[in-house]
């Protein structure tokens, strides 16, 4: 079951040419989640051949311009390529206030249901929960109210014994139920046990994702033993003083708070404009310093939650 | 002195890959002026190597997402880069507040004077005026309030005979009155009028832009006689009646249009993204069978007006 993440753009507050402002896909077995939606994004989703309409879930971190301000113009052309499915949109209370005041000076009547569901910028709180998925928000602590979020994997389904399905002759409408624990009985009355045609299911995976925020203990418990963190990593730790002012983490820091989480694989962005692209390498030596199992993301580029 | 526009997007509504919303920068001796401010402006003025705080003046036509949605990123980033001076900002009433809510929301004080002006959506006004430059609106017929924008030089300076100036030995202070008109009296008393050592200035120049109108009458005065007219192209005239139902021109009738108010050159551009690129030119020749002397509007491309 496929679950990965692609960045479209890892740089901080100023955008520079070819680095754009924050905004990320998650595949999770082929449904796509956005997570921000910094200016631009749009134009980023067609440029790596994500087809807009197959997003149905937008996840809002906080109201600085870098994180939402091209969700205007994804939401208007979702409706001008006549959008009919609902769009689930989760983010801080005041952006559906924006979103409205746009569209009525523009005259914009959605043709498809955009559903609302304000965050909680002071609990962990789960926003949406299918049998495969849940995504939860946590708060994070920045300069205005700013959440991060979990997407974590439900128990998933054990893996068959494609020869003894095949021996057996189990009618393909079983399958799935043996999948997920029921037993089999056969044409003569035996039982045979799921755990006899299936070997275990793989454990749960999760993706934790933290921009913008200082460096806290308090949302550890919500990123713990993440397989895949994107933290924020804005600064050097030379630059430290800047970014506790800015309420920014450190490349530094945020290996440490990989450490400290115990997750499988760090990945690094929100990337200050005063680093050039060939400096990056700065920031993952200081990070992989404290975490070693760190990458600098990239845009246009995959990341597998394994 | 140097008069030239850089289309930073030519896109309608929908953004393609590589074709931009809405953006140009005027550039009138060395003054650089922005007309619309689609999403992507900001990484565009980068990619195309304007410094966005030469910017001092910004007008935007009218309030969908395509022509406005770079703006806030703008500011915001002009406020980022240290920005000292004031902006001046022309466009529909209601953008006051629609910037005055994200700032708002994202605790932004801006570190420069932001100064609106609110633009006359049913008549003709002055909006800027200078000795050499004056820029109008003038109301153009869309789905909601548009104004087109007019640049138009002032009188220009008379050329100066260079040699005669250096026969004559005239003072560098008094150069600039001559080309002004001032005479000139020499040393031994005698009166050299302005028009022996001068050649008569050029015509002023001007520049008319029409994004987005449905055609009308109306406008033609305001863009009469324009050296360059940028007109909105929207569709081919075979989608006469969409234009009309979405308010927009066909790439005839900008032919006919350009025609009618005697223009220099056309522009053509807010292509919709129903046509492929290399499918523009279809465009071109049918404005071309109105008007000669038209062009297709590339982005990254500086025209002249002359």
């Amino acid at each position: 079951m496929r679950f990965s993440v692609l960045i479209l753009g890892n740089s901080s507050a100023t955008p520079m040419y070819e680095r754009h402002p924050t905004s990320q896909v998650v595949n999770h077995n082929e449904q796509l989640y956005l997570i921000d939606c910094g200016e631009g994004t749009q134009m980023q989703l067609t440029r790596y051949g994500i087809k807009s309409n197959r997003i149905n879930h937008i996840f809002i971190s906080h109201l600085h311009g870098d994180h939402y301000l091209g969700l205007v113009g994804l939401i208007s052309s979702m409706h001008l390529m006549g959008r009919k499915t609902d769009l689930h949109l989760y983010g801080p209370a005041p952006l559906e206030e924006i979103l409205a005041l746009n569209f009525k000076y523009s005259e914009t009547e959605l043709r498809y249901n955009l559903i609302f569901h304000p965050t909680n910028p002071t609990e962990t709180a789960v926003l949406f929960e299918s049998k495969l998925l849940r995504v939860e928000s946590f708060p994070l602590r920045h300069r205005i109210a700013c959440t991060g979020f979990r997407f974590q994997e439900g128990e998933r389904p054990a893996k068959l014994d494609i020869d003894k399905v095949a021996k057996l002759q189990i009618p393909p409408a079983l399958i799935n139920g043996i999948k997920w624990g029921l037993d089999f009985t056969d044409k003569d009355g035996k039982v045979h046990p799921s755990s006899e045609l299936t070997t275990p299911a793989p454990l749960p995976r999760s993706y934790a994702y933290c921009s913008d925020t200082v460096r806290i203990p308090d949302y550890l418990p919500s990123i713990h033993r993440a397989n895949l963190l994107y933290h924020e990593s804005t600064f050097l730790h030379e630059m430290k003083d800047r970014a506790v002012e800015t309420f920014h983490t450190t490349s530094f820091e945020a290996g440490e708070i990989a450490k400290e989480a115990e997750v499988g694989h760090l990945l690094l962005g929100h990337y200050s404009a005063r680093y050039k692209t060939k400096e990056l390498t700065l920031l993952l030596d200081e990070a992989r310093s404290a975490f070693p199992h760190t990458d600098l993301s990239v845009e246009g580029k995959w990341y597998e939650v394994e």
